[in-house]
């Protein structure tokens, strides 16, 4: 066929069929063998999608890598059970290698184990208590702005709807609830500058942060329970930059803090008290997220409690659980992935404990 | 001459004569209008040399691009004046300009006015009441390690003997005595990393800093009084940095101090003193330079103060003078240009003062 275009290879390669009867353990290595890097994840939700338009009582709606699944049985009640399908960069740890009870893979804890419980659940129960939503999406190990569930809430919300929401990211088989949120703030000293031979002359910024540091290190951050969950905050500086030259009393000096605050404050009340603590100070908020209540008294969520038997524990860094939050929908992390094996070159998971996490999910859905 | 090699244009530019007959202001312009930033001297260092050599009662050396020349009439004393010969750059400010009783031009004040009283007086004064010895050096204006008299210091010592030096130095006709020394140091603290979301297993390093900044602001500085001339001390920190990432409790936090200290510290009791002051902290000397004791009991310098009339004031920021103090020969500033507008586009000199300059050095060398 000289002289005829070539066809966009990834676009024309074959769809691996995903058996959803095997095990989870199975069905784990399955989808860590079909490699999904961020930005890269078109085959897996390929595989993903037929495997779902094959189960008949599913509606499934594509955008872009994510792919959706819902069951329409009418129930007072819906939850999703979402999970994000990318990893972070192979790390020559593929394809994945079963050793006694132990599956190593990049991408095994972190997450395909929870998206192979997703999809088990989705293929086998079929009469569920609530109305399920599933969802699968891309880009979660990204720049924020590329995440494909920031994607569907701003696009199509309306798919993200329910009750009460699972993040299926590693937890072993904890349930954390809610997350903190996350402001980063500049407090800025300023001063004038002299020649540091005639020091009098001048007014060094540098020294006047003195009080900033100090108020710092004597915070003493709020403890906070919600639902529950203790939430444990945090004030901080992360950087400090100051000096124009070894021979020039600074005339600037600005202290970057980063405040970790629990889901009772709002964005607009965590700022205010970045203001009450540096009050004289000029201070500019340069970056904001806020937290996620974990809303665990609505009626789905104390049932999924009792269903997993886990404690829940407070969530202390910024989650997607915080974009569904801020859909009005109450949201935990629950997985059977161990969060501390994440992204590292020896990831792996249990496969007792996929098959653990899939059963406790289905006695949720089937009590 | 086609195919002969060329000589090198500046090695065989005709070398300018400078008329030392003429007026302090007629010289200082003919030595502004032969143009010599720091490095580019040799054409002016030939002038100078030249006119030098056409004294007979003057032994005349050289080095590089700097000129040395002395009287040997066995006089009980000995006195040194100096001078630099370069120049920063040119600022669209050549060749000079006579307005009533301004001189403008690049070098007038700092220090070519200077430059013309030490030639005036070499060409004059023939029977002086003390040897003399005259120094005109390159590389003034740039950076400590190609400072002429710095070279002439390390290379002839024995050509910088003497008993009191005067460099002259734009000075408004003050008398500037000794300098103070300059130290700087690194002040640092330490501590360990942790996600900020987890600020309590984390040990922040900027916090910790909180103390340095402190001291800095609390600190005193002495001030001396040292032959008369009051120094004033000062310890500031010129920089502060710390910190990893946004989102990373930082171990590490280095706030860089500079101390300027009174000539009667030696720079080991200056590195004591900042050690006393940051107790308990990492302290490490970055570099140094020790300050110049103003010598001025001496009877050649007692006898400058009078001949000059002018109130002696101590010289805060680091000179040449202390590159005479370490060979242990008392110096001080004196000359006719104006500090103030050394390095400016409107640098310029006024041809009076440098006519009373040349007339108080004279009266000092021939009471």
């Amino acid at each position: 066929m000289t002289g005829s275009s070539t066809a966009d290879s990834s676009a024309t390669a074959a769809v691996p069929v995903l058996d959803l009867t095997a095990s989870g353990g199975e069905l784990t290595a399955a989808l860590v063998d079909i490699p999904s890097v961020s930005g890269d994840e078109r085959l897996l939700a390929d595989a993903v999608e037929a495997a779902l338009r094959s189960l008949p009582h599913l509606t499934v709606d594509r955008d872009g890598d994510a792919v959706i699944a819902r069951t329409d049985l009418g129930r007072s009640e819906r939850v999703v059970l979402a999970g994000h399908l990318d990893t972070v960069p192979i790390a020559d740890n593929l394809p994945s290698r079963v050793d006694g009870d132990l599956l190593w893979g990049c991408g095994t804890s972190d997450m395909k184990a929870g998206v192979a419980v997703q999809l088990r659940i989705a293929a086998t129960v079929l009469d569920p208590n609530r109305d399920l939503t599933f969802v699968f999406y891309d880009c979660e190990e990204v720049e924020a702005t590329r995440n494909g569930l920031g994607r569907l809430a701003r696009i199509h919300p309306e798919w993200l709807a329910a009750d009460f929401a699972v993040l299926m990211e590693p937890s072993n088989a904890q349930v954390e609830g809610g997350c903190q949120g996350t402001m980063r703030a500049t407090v800025s000293t300023s001063g004038h500058r002299s020649h540091s031979a005639r020091s009098w002359l001048g007014d060094n910024a540098i020294h006047k942060a003195a009080p900033i540091l100090q108020r710092l290190a004597d915070y003493v951050p709020r403890l906070v329970d919600i639902d529950g969950l203790e939430y444990h905050e945090g004030l901080n500086a992360v950087n400090i930059q100051g000096g124009v030259a070894g021979n020039v009393i600074p005339d600037a000096c600005t202290v970057t803090v980063n405040f970790r605050f629990a889901p009772d404050r709002s964005e607009a009340q965590a700022e205010a008290h970045i203001r009450e603590v540096f009050d004289g100070y000029q201070v500019v908020v340069t970056d904001s997220a806020p937290g996620a209540l974990p809303g665990l008294s609505h009626p789905a969520a104390a049932a999924f409690i009792a269903a997993t038997g886990a404690t829940p524990q407070a969530k202390f860094g910024w989650t997607d659980v915080a974009r569904f939050s801020a859909l009005g929908v109450p949201a935990v992390n629950y997985g059977p992935g161990d969060p501390n094996l994440a992204h590292t070159r020896e990831e792996h998971c249990s496969l007792a404990a996929v098959d653990e996490c899939e059963k406790r999910i289905r006695d949720w859905l089937q009590d």
